[in-house]
Formats: C-alpha cells, structure tokens, sequence
C-alpha cells in the first residue's frame, strides 16, 4: 500500500491482479468478510493488512476484516452484513465460491448490492488444483448475479471498480471474476485510479439508500419471509426489471469510467475485422491472447476477429450483436470450463441460442456454423498457435465441435492436433526467463526488477511466476516481458531473448534453452568459470548453444555473494547481470537503479547490508564473464534423466516421472488415471538433487550431538548406534566412532 | 413398511412418491447419510424408522443411517463412506442440495457411484418456499452428476432402481428428481417391485467391484491428489468415456427393467401425433399434464405432441432426435426453473442448441422455432388450459420468447395470458374435494379412503393434499381421483364431482363451490339441520348451488361423533358419507369395507374403540340428510370477507389480506414486493375465525385456577386483576368476581 500511495503521483504502479483489484474493493467497501484460499488468497490478506495499518476507505473508515471458519461462514457473514446496510465484500474461489451459492440466492434474490471478488479456479473433481479456469464462476451463473469478466491488471482494477458503482445503483449482486493465476499473479503496469475517480464513480446517494434498507429496529421490516405457491412465483418474476436495467447501468458506468479515466470499456468488444468471415468467442486473460493473435492473423491475409465477453450475466442480446460482423460465417466459441454430459459448454450454448433465435426470427440472414471447445483448464497454456489452430479448424470441411485445445486427447479424440509453432510477438519486446529455486530469492528479485523497469514511463512491464505447488524448494520459473509496446500476452514464453539459470544443477534435466530464440543471451549462475564451464555442459545444452548460436554468460553468484558478505544470497548478484546484458536500459543508468532500489529496500535493516548489496552489484559486473565457445559439440556428459527411473514400477516410468521432469503437459489422456487414484510410495522416486553442497560427516570432529541428523530434512546424514561386532562386514568407507558417552565401549 | 410388505403378494400399493423412493433406496444401499429437509424428509425419515425397525436390505444388511448436522456434514459423508466402499445414499432438496456441491464435484470426478434422490424444490430467494421446482436440481446439472427426472410415484419407485443399477455399472453419479410435493406427496396406486426384481437388476459383481475401489490399508492406494497445469486438464477428460457409456447403460437398465416389469422407459418419451407441427418439451410431472391435453387436443383436431425429457444429464442428442418428428415447426420448451439474466432457461438453451447444430450441420432440414418459458414455480398450479394456452401462443404470428405462465406479469408482461377453462379429465373419474382443517383428521381418512379404493384392482387412485406452511390449524384441501383409467393429473381438481365441507365456518370465506362441476355432490358438516340450513348460507353459496345444480347433504358430523362417545373426531363419520354419497361402489360393499379398515386401524386400541367407530359408521348414515332447496337464493347473510381489513394498511389490504382469503394466486407481480421485504404486524389481520365452540367464562363455576387462560393459544380469556374501583366504568356486560384468596377483600 505504502507503495502505492507514492505511486498515486506518477499514476502508473507495477501490481498484480489481486492486489489491483482488492484495492479498489477495500477503498469501497465498509465490511471484507473473508476465508482466503488460493489464488485469491492475497486480496483478503491485502485487505487484512491494510486494515491493521488503518488505511482507509474512500469515507475515511478503517474496514473491518471479519474471518469467519469457512467460506461458508464468510457468505452468511456477507449476508448478515449486508442486511445491516454495511457496504460488503468478499474474496474468493473454487469450491470456497460453492459453500458460498446458499447465501448467493438470497443475496441476489433480495437484490442487495454487493461485489464477490473471485479469481477464477479449477473445481476439485479427479484432484483439487489451485490453478485457473472458469468452473467456479461458471457453477454459479444462475445464482442471479451480475458476472463481469476482466482480462489484466489494468481491468481487474477498473471492473473492480465498475462493479462496485453499478451494483449500488442496479441492486443486483455482481461476481467479478479474472482467471486465477495468470490474471491474480500476473505483475504488471496499470495507470492506478485516483481516489478523486474512485469517489466519482460511487454516489454516495446509493449508499444511503443501501442503508435505508438495512433491518434494524428504527425502520422495522421483515425481510426472508416464507411464500407458499400463491405468491413464491410472482415474487421471482419482480426482478426481471432490475436485470434489464443492470444492463444499462454498467454501461452507464462504462462511460463515466472513460470520461474520467479514458479507458473505455462496452459489454461485448470485438477485435479484428470488421469484415471478418470467422471469429473467435471468449472471455477472460486469454483473450487477449486472441486479440493479439486477430491482428497478427489479419496482416498476413486472413479475415478473422474476436469477441470478448465481458458481462457474461445479464447476457444481453443487444449488444453482442451491436459488436459482431454481419460477415460472420463461422464462429467458435471457447470455454474454460467443462460440464461433463452436457451438449455443450455454457457460453458456447449461450451463443448458439442466441444466433438460432436471431436467425430464426428473421434478424441475421444465415445461421453460422457454429463449434464450441475446452481450453485453459487449471492454467492449462493458450497460446498464439492454438488460437490460429482453432481458426484454421473452422477452415475444415466438418470443424470438430466439442473440441478440446491443448492436451492430446488420444482417448475420445476430442484435441485439436497438429498445432503449429507460432510467435507473433514483436522483436520490441523483451522477453526473459528465470530459473531459480523456490525461496532462492529470484521471484522476489524478477518483481523487483519489473518495478525498477515499469517505472520508467517508456516501457510496459510484465511478470508472471510459474510455482508448482510444492512451493519452497521446487523450480520457480519467471517470465518477464518489457518493451516499449502495451504487452497483451498472457501466456509463457516460448522464444525468450534472455534465458538466466539461477540453480547450476538444472542444467541437467531442464530443458531451458529449448524456450532461448536465435541470438538470444544465455546467463549461467556456475561454479564454473568461463573457460572451464563449457566442457561441463550436457552434450545437448552444448547442441543447443551451438544450434542457437546464444551469448553466452557465467558468474559464479554463490562466490560473489560470499565474497561481499551475502551468504547465500545470489539474488542481487544474478539480478545486476540481468540488467548488464539485457539491454534493456544503458547499463550506468541500470545500475544507478538497482543501487537506488537496493538502499530503498535495505536500508531499515542498516546501512551495512545496503554497503554489501553495492558491493555485490560492483563484484556482479566484475565477475560476469562471457563464454566463448568452439562450434562443436564437445562435451561426452550426456546425463538421462529417466535413469532416476530404471528400477521404478511401470506407473512412475511412463507418468510420474514425466511429471517430475516438467514434461507433465505431454502426457496424454490415455496415461492418466480415469479418477484420480494413484499409486502410493512414488515420492522416493523425485530425487530432486537441488542440494548445492553436500555434507560431509566427519567422524574426528563429530561431537556426537547428533544435530546434523536432526536439522537435515533430507536425512542426508542418519545417526544410528550398534555393537561393533556387527560392523564386521561393513565396506571399509563405511564410517563410525564410539559413542563418546562413557560406559559404552562397545558400542559405536 | 408393514403395509408395503402386506401388499406386496398383491404388488399393487398406494403410497406418495417420497415412499416410493425410499423403499428401493433403502434396500439397495448400505448407508443413508442425511439431514431431513422438506419435501425430501419422508424419504429420510422413512429410512430412519425402517432402520430402527431392523429392517433389511436385498443383501440382509440393516443399512446405517447418519444424520448429520447440515447437507455438507451429509455429503461429505456420502463421499467419505464411498470411499470405504459402501453402498451409500442421500435424500435432500433446495439450498441442501447447494450445500452438497462442493462434494459433488469430487464424488463425480472420482466416478463414484451413487444415487442422490431430490424432492426438488425452490430456492430460498426473495423468500424462502418448500415447494417444488426444478431451481435446485438445474443448479448442479454442472457438477458431472446425471440426472434422471421422475414423473409420477411409480416412476419414482422405478427410476431409484435405474438409477441406481446404472451408477454402480457406469461409475457416474446420479440425482434421480421429482417434484417436490407434486410427485414427493402425492399418494398414488402403483405397481411395487418385488424383490426379486430389485436384486436382479442390481449386479453382484459391481458391489464387489466399487468394494475393490475403496481406500483401505490392505490395498492402498492415493485418491484425492494435488494437480497442477500439467496434468489437471487431461486428467478430467478422462471421463468423457463413462459420460458417453452410462447413456448405453441407461438404455440398457430400462429395458431390462422392462423385461421385468413389462413396464417401458426411454431416454426421451414422445407422446402425440406422429406428424406433429408443435411440440412441447418438458421434464418433471408435469409431463403428465401436457401428455394427457395433448392427447385431448388430438382428439381435437390439432396435430401436436410432447417430448419428456427424463435423461437430462448426459443429454443424448441422439435419443432426442430419434424420438422427435421431423413434422414440427414449432417448439415451446417449458422449464420450471429461473435463472435471472441468462438468455433463456436451461432446457431451452439445451434444446435450441441442439436444433441449431442440427439444422447447421445439416442433419435437420428447417430451423424450428423455438420459444422458452418458465411455469410452475414454487408449484404453481400447470394444468391443461395452460398447455392448451401454450400451444396455442406457438399459433401466434410471433409467439412469445421468454414467457411465463401460470402468473399475472403486469411488470414486463412475460406472461401468457387468456387462459380458458378446459377440462379434459374422463367423467368416469371421480374427482372429490375434501376442505378440512389442520389435524382434524380430514387428510388421515381421505389417505384411508384411497388405500380402501386403490385397494381394489379396477381402481386407480391419486391423492394430493394442499396444506399452507403454516400446518396445524390452517386450511387443509384434499384432492382426490378415482376412477378406472390410469391418472395421469398432476394438478388440483378444478372441477369435481363431489365437495365436501368439514368445517362449516369455512362457508362464509371459502370458495369451494367455484371448483363443483355442474350436478356434483355438495356435503357440509353443519350444525344446522336440512331444513334450517339452507336459510343460513351467504347468498353467493346459495347462488352457486343452484346455478349448478349441486345435489346438497348435510350431517352434523360433530353430534354424531360425540353421540357415539368419539369426542370430536369427525373423519370416519365424513368418511363413510363420502363413501355413500360419491357411488365409487355400492353403498354395502363400502361400509364393509370402512369396518374393515377402522378395525385394522384402531384394533390395537381395543374393542371399545372398534366399536365407537363402527357406531359411527351406522349413525353416520343414520344422520346423513339430503337437502332440498328452493330455486330462488333466499338468504341476505352476505359475509363480505374484506370487511374485517376496513382499517388495515394500506398493503395489507391490497396484498396480505388476498393471500389470507385464499386469493394469492391472482396477485399480480406488481403488486408483489420487488426484493421480498413485507411491512411487519400484520399478523393480527389474520383473523382465522377456525373455532366451532366459544368458550364462556362462568363466574359462579369459576374456581380461579386460571387454567383457562393458560391453556387456550389464542387468548380468548385472560385473566387479570385489579381494584373494584377500577371497574367503575366498566359495561354492564363485563364480568368480573372476588379474588378467591384471603386477604384481598378490594380485588377483582
């Protein structure tokens, strides 16, 4: 928060999703009744946070943060809250948005204005997964909320903020959804709203009328009565008025947004042709991707576009036919949700009504062919070459309805194959990839270096952060993006210009350098040095530096780190060398930046670690070394990672292990359990060998505490007593000692 | 149980859908986890009891029943003993069943099999209701449950046993559904499956199999993981075979059911005319209702048809179009649910869908046009004229998209209006009403009089009981059908054969004679004898009695029951009139066979008590007079039922008052309030005016034990005290005596 009220000045702050979004819904809102769970687990923490440090809403109160035992508790608290004219919100997800429907029904049925903030997750069906996709928000569309769908940062904080003006004033609850993960963690640099436009937005009129309907005992009503069939289904149908007019509202709302801030937004928005003989329908993160894809698509000679749904309910009729081509021949209409045994998804099904009836009814001359798919569930990747293989499905002779994109279907044949390589993404951009080690420090650095970067008012800025949910001690992938172009690219990177390994030891099973382009810089955190490192490389990293022909750099960050005092801590080290060779800015006015950032960072902690973070920047320079290498594949290292395996059973050969070795996205549906069970004992099987050092037990030194044993979680060193004559066969470089407590001589 | 297990050797009983379910769930799981909520507590009740009662299950197992603290408490503990291989089941309905979702996902993405029975019913929204409608179940049509509706108390008792033969082979989930008090409460004659039956259809092999899944220390395996973007995806398209499969074991459990049973079910049911023009589409009981005015419209000379959906999930395109004419031009899909700001309801959407893709794909040669609407919320009343009024709107130059019907939407005028009175019911039916009052036994005899009918193997019979939530005390209504056709009528007689009074003060405010066809039989309980009576009726009874001819009979059923020494039980002397008077079977044969049932019934209470009722029973004829009345209305008694609202608000008048005179169904939206909240007090407009006796207090009698204040819930006398002084002032007519006690000579 401190950050960004500095921000507020220069407007432009370098967030993510989550935090863009619930610092609109704090500044709103009186009462946050939270359960986090992941991934919208931050916007409750933020809101908690700030709360503690008595920042304050837009009226000038601190809000209150309630945590109730369950998400289920959290809704009813909503509820409770609501009924007392409190202004209320939540954050949430997956199955935590399902303990919420009970009290969403009530909630919408009693046509109370209120915000449900959720970062979109997979429901827990074979597995649970933390991951993003529609299934959450896509189980409660017929709660009656409003659902608005953002696709950034940037949007996240606008819709936030839309939502929130427009429930007040329409009285129908709104979800507001962007897909967790990629939107709720994806960092990036979004023109921050003033408070002065926060306050516009809101009418504090509503507000007071919100309060006039609370229960309390100066107004006495009675609210949540029971109706019998006399009365129940007239009493349903009263609020069909308040669904029509919500409509307008968010338009309205839509409108002051842009007079204010210049951003426009409009309930459906198309991209692309305005001729367009296909097109694309979706919503959420990847349509930006589609976008992006239209425009690459449309310079090299096809007719294609995009529409981007962003008030999925109320669904108006209106205006998506407002925004789509007359052109259209052939539409495909993507989900990230799957409804096993329905014919269809839902917004697939939305679209085919409503182009049946319009054809139907004499308002578009022709029907379209019309095919729907699954993409993106749990974060699944969509990329640019899967929207032009979609595109180029509806080109068939029969398109595939019922498609899925992205996995290999090899069992009812649903996948969409043959997806060819494709990069649209200009040279302007530069794209770097991170490979670290959870809790090395190399995330906190990369987002360190987005905000030095995002500051500077020439380049947009982005940063996504791959974990799997083992967290501390797995690789942690960061993919950042920078350029002077606003970067709509909300998916991995494939063609990196920059590819820095953090962890030495990945080298051997990682495959890197397979997502390095042509020409790209390749920086080697590495024992060792420069002439010694490349007959270390593995036969293939050799193949590929070669094939690639990358500028390739070392520096061993652990030595530099302890040369200046840093212990292990090689995130500056590797983070000055990211700056020195990126390009992305002169490198005297980078380093200025990093210092600047480092004394910002360090100096509560003292003045000395500020002094050994500039060493480390000043030793980092000296110590990067560019490697110059033969053209030739020298190296006979040729390690196999499915060695590990050998001796594995036949599960842990053909699935597991492609898990552990990061090729899990392979795997076809065929390999995979069909409901989840899996075999048990398989964790011996992930020698994740991440250890840089390896302790040595020395039988002279030991003071037989027996620590070593105990503080190891790996059990790398196990003490264990016994009487000397059953050493008799041990091999000789089998180590003991006598237990050096007295009265044991036998014993070792 | 004991009569079901008595009636099986004649394997016809009469019991209410609820029962019907229950008994084969019961006896093909081994444990019920539940949390009784209306309409589906009978089922879990029944459960309870059986279980109490040692009764068994086809494998000679007394089944386990759990009650749990909430439905989530209740699923979870379905998927919980699941897990440990049980046979496991559940019976819920509304926001119970939302409270299950988050299981649900789990339990349908480890294809678990299980049966979950639902008394669908509305959801609590603007208000809550515990009548039926299809809200719940079309919010989990997501969760990757099937779904399999039921129309009718024996379908009920036959789709518990498809369902669950089907989940155990298919490995897919299943809500099996019916109407909420419709099909859960409506009592009717069906065929009862015999044991033998239930275990053929259940495969031995499957149970040992779903055993064999269960996670247990002697097999162990991992169920429930943690996926990531990897694999998650893949991994749920693992099922999609089982979702394609289950719709063939579907078929296959129908007909084998069929083979069985010779009774025949399919996926889609058509009935009408095989070159229909229009069609309606539609799920749930009223299915009846469309089936049997299709079949009088026919007859009529129209050209239309029904589809009954009763597969909803998996939704078999392919059954669907093998069962619709290829004739029609015209489809009205009907759903009994709201999803407030979607375009369309979910049938609809399912439906208009599947037509557009067949007209695109070019498997249909037209586009139909296809109207939505919703009916029968809260179990608003569906009956033929509304059918009739349906297909006539698809005749309509433009027919109406998004209609309701059944209400007055004077607001944005969604409803169909114009409804015309049709009956299409056989006169060989008899159709009796029953007005009776809450726990006087009015409802208990009509249930006994439909088990002596239904009783009879040239009878059906169908009996549904009208109560208002608030139970005791309030209005019961009773419908009954009798009659040698099977009753395919679910929805209240409009127009019956035969009236019956059993409290006569319901006269001055009830209009039950609206609901007499002309010549019908008209029985009042009264005080009044046959020559008095007629001059005691308000004008607009006398009226209606001779407008259509009523043949009239009083009995002062309370003198008789007390003559007999049955205090003030009036049913079995109203019954046996019923019986006299509505010529079901001849007058002996009737009276034999109430003597039978009252000695079966009341044969533990001793002979004294048979004998009573069988006194009754005689006197009860001994005192039934018919009534001979002028042609001219003679009486000036006038009661005008508003006249007790002259000083009522304002909204009581226009709203409350309608809904206390029985009126609430022609309550426009509009008058309704939007977002159901109701002024409060207004409880005491609600005079009920249900007492037969006044109680008087006798000064001299009086013993000042104050009992009488105490025992009488509406405080018809209070007990005060206070100076003789005080009483100055009093009317002469005020009563007032010494306090009994020493010591206070001055008190009152």
């Amino acid at each position: 928060m401190a950050d960004n009220k500095k921000a507020l000045k220069v407007n432009k702050v370098t967030l993510d999703g989550g935090e863009a979004t619930a610092y609109v819904a704090y500044r709103t809102n009186e009462v946050c009744s939270i359960y986090p769970i992941t991934p919208s687990s931050p916007m409750a923490e933020f809101a908690d946070q700030w709360s503690s440090q008595n920042v304050e809403n837009i009226w000038g109160q601190v809000p209150l943060i309630a945590e109730l035992q369950s998400e289920g508790g959290a809704a009813g608290t909503v509820h409770g809250a609501l009924q007392t004219g409190a202004l209320t919100t939540t954050f949430t997800a997956s199955q935590g948005l399902m303990l919420m429907i009970p009290n969403m029904y009530k909630i919408a049925g009693e046509l109370t204005p209120t915000v449900f903030h959720v970062a979109a997750r997979s429901l827990a069906a074979q597995g649970l997964s933390i991951f993003g996709d529609h299934q959450d928000v896509m189980a409660v569309r017929q709660t009656g909320f409003a659902q608005l769908a953002s696709a950034s940062a940037q949007e996240c904080h606008d819709m936030a903020l839309v939502a929130q003006a427009t429930t007040l004033k329409s009285r129908v609850p709104v979800v507001h959804f962007f897909d967790g993960f990629r939107t709720s963690h994806e960092v990036s640099k979004i023109s921050l709203l003033a408070d002065k436009h926060i306050r516009a937005m809101i009418d504090d009129e509503l507000v007071y009328a919100h309060r006039d309907r609370a229960l309390n005992p100066d107004r006495p009503k009675m609210r949540g009565t029971a109706q019998n069939p006399d009365t129940y289904f007239q009493s349903r149908e009263t609020v069909n008025e308040y669904y029509i007019n919500s409509i307008k509202v968010f338009e309205q709302s839509f409108n002051k947004l842009a007079e204010l801030t210049g951003r426009h937004y409009q309930l459906f928005e198309y991209f692309g042709s305005k001729e367009a003989d296909r097109v694309i329908v979706l919503m959420g993160s990847a349509t930006e991707t589609v976008k992006s894809t239209v425009e690459y698509l449309n310079k090299n000679n096809q007719n294609v576009g995009v529409v981007r749904v962003r008030l999925y309910r109320p669904f108006s009729t209106e205006h998506l036919f407002k925004v789509l081509p007359r052109t259209v021949d052939k539409i495909a209409v993507l989900d990230r949700t799957k409804e096993p045994g329905a014919n269809g998804e839902p917004l697939y099904k939305d679209i085919t009504t409503e182009m049946a009836q319009a054809y139907a009814g004499g308002k578009w001359d022709k029907m379209p062919l019309i095919i729907g798919g699954r993409y993106g569930l749990s974060s699944k990747e969509f990329t640019p070459a899967m929207v032009a293989r979609v595109f180029q499905e509806l080109n068939a002779k029969k398109p595939k309805n019922g498609f899925t994109i992205g996995v290999n279907d090899d069992r009812t044949h649903t996948s969409l194959d043959n997806i060819k390589p494709l990069d649209i993404e200009s040279d302007d951009t530069i794209r770097a990839l991170f490979y670290g080690l959870g809790a090395d420090g190399t995330v906190g650095a990369n987002k360190n270096s987005i905000k030095i970067i995002g500051g500077e008012d020439r380049f947009s800025a982005q940063g996504y952060f791959v974990y799997d949910s083992k967290k501390a001690g797995s690789m942690t992938t960061s993919h950042l993006r920078f350029g002077p172009d606003h970067i709509e690219s909300p998916y991995l990177i494939t063609s990196a210009s920059f590819v820095a390994c953090h962890q030495y030891n990945f080298i051997d099973h990682v495959d890197m350098l397979s997502r390095a382009k042509v020409g790209a810089t390749f920086l080697l955190n590495s024992p060792h040095e420069k002439n010694i490192v490349w007959h270390k490389l593995p036969r293939n990293v050799q193949a590929q530096i070669i094939a690639k022909q990358l500028d390739f750099y070392v520096i061993d960050g652990a030595k530099v780190a302890r040369s200046v005092g840093m212990g292990n801590r090689i995130n500056t080290v590797m983070q000055t060398c990211f700056f020195a060779l990126s390009g992305i800015m002169p490198k005297d006015e980078a380093i200025a930046k990093i210092k600047t950032a480092a004394e910002k960072s360090y100096a509560k902690k003292g003045q000395e670690i500020v002094k050994r973070n500039f060493a480390a920047i000043d030793q980092a320079l000296a110590h990067l070394q560019r490697v110059e290498y033969p053209q030739d594949i020298t190296s006979s290292y040729n390690p196999d990672p499915m060695a590990a395996f050998e001796s594995a059973p036949e599960f842990v050969k053909r699935v597991t292990s492609r898990i552990i070795l990061g090729q899990g996205d392979l795997i076809p549906v065929t390999e995979l359990p069909d409901d989840g069970t899996y075999p048990t004992g398989t964790t011996k099987w992930e020698k994740r060998n991440i250890a840089s050092d390896i302790p040595i037990w020395e039988s002279d030194l030991c003071i037989q505490c027996g620590n070593c044993s105990i503080v190891c979680p790996h059990a790398a060193i196990r003490a264990k007593f016994y009487r000397k004559a059953e050493l008799a066969d041990a091999p000789d470089t089998f180590k003991s000692a006598h237990v050096s407590a007295r009265g044991f001589p036998d014993l070792r």
